[in-house]
């Protein structure tokens, strides 16, 4: 009755309630359905939910589980299994094709459209009319879930473009594939990274793009369900890492996991805050006549940490789109006059406040002209690390977050009560 | 020539270099060439830049302009202009039905299936053939850029099925429809939120999902790449939240846009950071002799908005991701074992180092054991701030970020010298 129940429900769903269930449970279950539909619902389900589960099967209800998906995914399963596992469940694996694909899958970097193609798709030669386009089709069409396009390949399996599905409904039955098919055909290098990749995909609207190897050949598709999700993670990491977290974690994650994910940023932000009180207790000498210019320096930390975030997003977000192009002079000269338009209005704010709180018009100058500056600062440090992180291949999302922060903590203070000095001739 | 050279390249390749030019060279290029290729080119362009050259065109030049795109599009496009001007414009659409396709869509909330739903689709009726489909579908499609899937409709117009183009395909042209279509199908009401279709879209792996109205007869479809576009809207608004920036700002906007976009929230923290101030300057009675206090204050306003922005980005998330399952009560109870764990560890290496610099022992338990409190009170806020927003229907991603940090900054000074002072016995 079980076994009824779940055909009611789409394996999306399945896999939400078995995430949710115990271990023992689970895999119960994934051994007791039908790999047809286990293979779906394995996954849908949550990376460290299959890995365990995995890890109760043995290689061949592995291999029999994998030989029902995609191969994408069957690729990305075996993947994740424990090194010394993979070959015997590749070993175990009946269809012999199937298993070729996979090695090939396996073969290229997770993150290039290699490592997101699927090997299922629908080619058809130029040579070919649509009635026997279509008998092929029917066969080739089997093995994969949905069509988008039929690619067309010369016969040495080369790509020369691409048959939508309505044009192929809407001809005539004797027509010759050189005649309807579309020679202007977007495609992808098994090498391209994934977030070309995505921008391709997204720029032209396409729900999936072909990929071929270095000889030009045809040897795979990327299709856009996959890419929403690579881009929904990617997008989840920048949020996360901006918001110090250094790996990935979700709510329901446990405490330890929580405690990894924070604790090296929280511990970054420890050295900034020691590096702090080093540098204020190092003006201890201004402290009896200046004490105000110490009240201020939470403020002066925030200020700058602020704005050094607001800048490195817009780099950040820049970078990802693909849309800076200014000079980097420019750039900073741009980000300069910014930081010198907003430190100003600021400074005025705090000079109003400063002056009528304790009177004294010299020091509360200081501390405003002292902000400016470290706006200014902030503003230029801010642009310049994400740019700079991208130049060597670090991701830039990695400054947006407490490492500007904690940066901005230690330089703006010290900046402060230096320019703070000067304007007060100590 | 420049038509020719146009016609070679793909409208959005086209749209990059337009965004490029001056308005004069761009309103003249979008009058010059075929409204067919210039709809397209339009709807790529950045928003502001079709606005500006979509001012110099006259009613007409828009209608026409907007007779070509989906009515996705054309609806977007007239939602953005003046409203004094959306009357005339309409007006000018010779074809009827499509002024009415369009008025309807007008009626739709942005952020919703209605909102992003286009009125092009293929339908058909449950009692035809598969020949008699094909035929009508040949003139259906003609209209519709990508078919993805046919829906079935009862003689209501009632949506009750599905037919994948594949189906079709390969199935015998003599075969009744009701014999293959697939009668499950998933769809969403008109008034279903923007942010459910895309979540349901993305659990189901969808390429498009019809929208019903609350009669259930099937008014429109959304489809993916339009999806796609509102996920990475909504991922930068997101992170440029986080990182304080009140409105959507790209790098090359001009420095007037940028300091709208990043006063607002800088203002706020320099409220904060005066705030910080009067609190310290209202413990200035201690300052002579617990001096290293106060150089530890921009430590712990660091320390308490690193803490809060931790927790209100996972609280966000898994708002987002719809998978907050535990109560609230759990939640918070979590927040505060895990900032316990966090908080403990900071405070043993704190102490060390304050105790090896100052050699004061008690004050430095006293420093530690406030930070301990300072982070378990940062980490409750930033759990519950974020979690309360959402109740009140305010997009909890505001939390994260400079509300959070200001607000921490205040708390967590206050109940550092609270606690210092309690256990120094002051
Ligand atoms: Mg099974
Ligand atoms: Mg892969
Ligand atoms: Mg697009
Ligand atoms: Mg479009
Ligand atoms: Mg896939
Ligand atoms: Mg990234
Ligand atoms: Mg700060
Ligand atoms: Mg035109
Ligand atoms: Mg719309
Ligand atoms: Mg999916
Ligand atoms: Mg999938
Ligand atoms: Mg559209
Ligand atoms: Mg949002």
């Amino acid at each position: 009755e079980l076994t009824t129940l779940f055909e009611e429900y789409h394996f999306a769903d399945i896999a939400e309630i078995i995430d949710d269930l115990t271990l023992d449970q689970a895999t119960y279950l994934i051994k007791l359905l039908d790999s047809q539909r286990t293979s779906d619902i394995l996954m849908e389900l949550e990376e460290e939910v299959r890995e365990r589960i995995l890890d109760n099967l043995s290689a061949k209800e592995i291999a029999e589980e994998v030989e029902e998906m995609d191969s994408d995914d069957a690729a990305d399963v075996i993947s994740e299994l424990p090194s010394n596992r993979v070959e015997n469940v590749i070993s175990q694996i009946e269809d012999e094709d199937r298993a070729k694909d996979i090695v090939e899958l396996l073969s290229y970097e997770e993150n290039s459209a290699g490592g997101l193609m699927a090997k299922e798709l629908v080619r058809v030669r130029e040579t070919w009319t649509v009635a026997g386009c279509v008998r092929k089709m029917r066969s080739q069409a089997k093995n994969v879930t949905r069509v988008h396009s039929v690619y067309v390949v010369d016969k040495h399996d080369k790509l020369i473009g691409r048959l939508s599905l309505k044009d192929l409904l809407t001809s005539d039955t004797a027509t010759k594939i050189s005649e309807i098919y579309i020679p202007k055909v977007d495609f992808v290098n098994v090498h391209t990274e994934a977030e070309e990749v995505a921008r391709i995909m997204q720029k032209y609207d396409l729900e999936a793009i072909p990929v071929v190897d270095d000889l030009n050949r045809l040897v795979g598709r990327v299709t856009i369900d996959d890419i929403l999700d690579f881009i929904r993670d990617e997008a989840e990491k920048d949020y996360q890492m901006a918001a110090g977290l250094s790996q990935d974690v979700e709510a329901d994650d446990s405490i330890l996991r929580h405690t990894r994910a924070r604790l090296p940023w929280l511990v970054l932000g420890l050295l900034g805050g020691l590096g702090a009180a080093m540098i204020m207790g190092s003006f201890e000498d201004i402290l009896e006549n200046y004490t105000i210019l110490f009240f201020f320096t939470p403020l002066i930390a925030a200020m700058a940490g602020n704005v050094g975030v607001q800048s490195s997003a817009i780099i950040v977000q820049g970078l990802a789109n693909d849309d800076l192009k200014e000079s980097l002079v420019n750039r900073l000269l741009k980000e300069m006059l910014l930081a010198l338009l907003n430190g100003v209005i600021l400074a005025i704010l705090l000079l109003g406040f400063t002056y009528m709180w304790k009177g004294d018009f010299l020091t509360a100058l200081a501390i405003s002209l002292s902000l400016i500056i470290v706006i200014v600062v902030a503003g230029l440090v801010g642009t310049f690390v994400p740019l700079f992180l991208h130049k060597r291949d670090i991701d830039p999302a990695i400054a947006t977050g407490p490492f500007i922060t904690t940066s901005n903590d230690i330089f703006g203070i010290l900046i402060y009560f230096y320019i703070a000095k000067m304007v007060l001739g100590i």
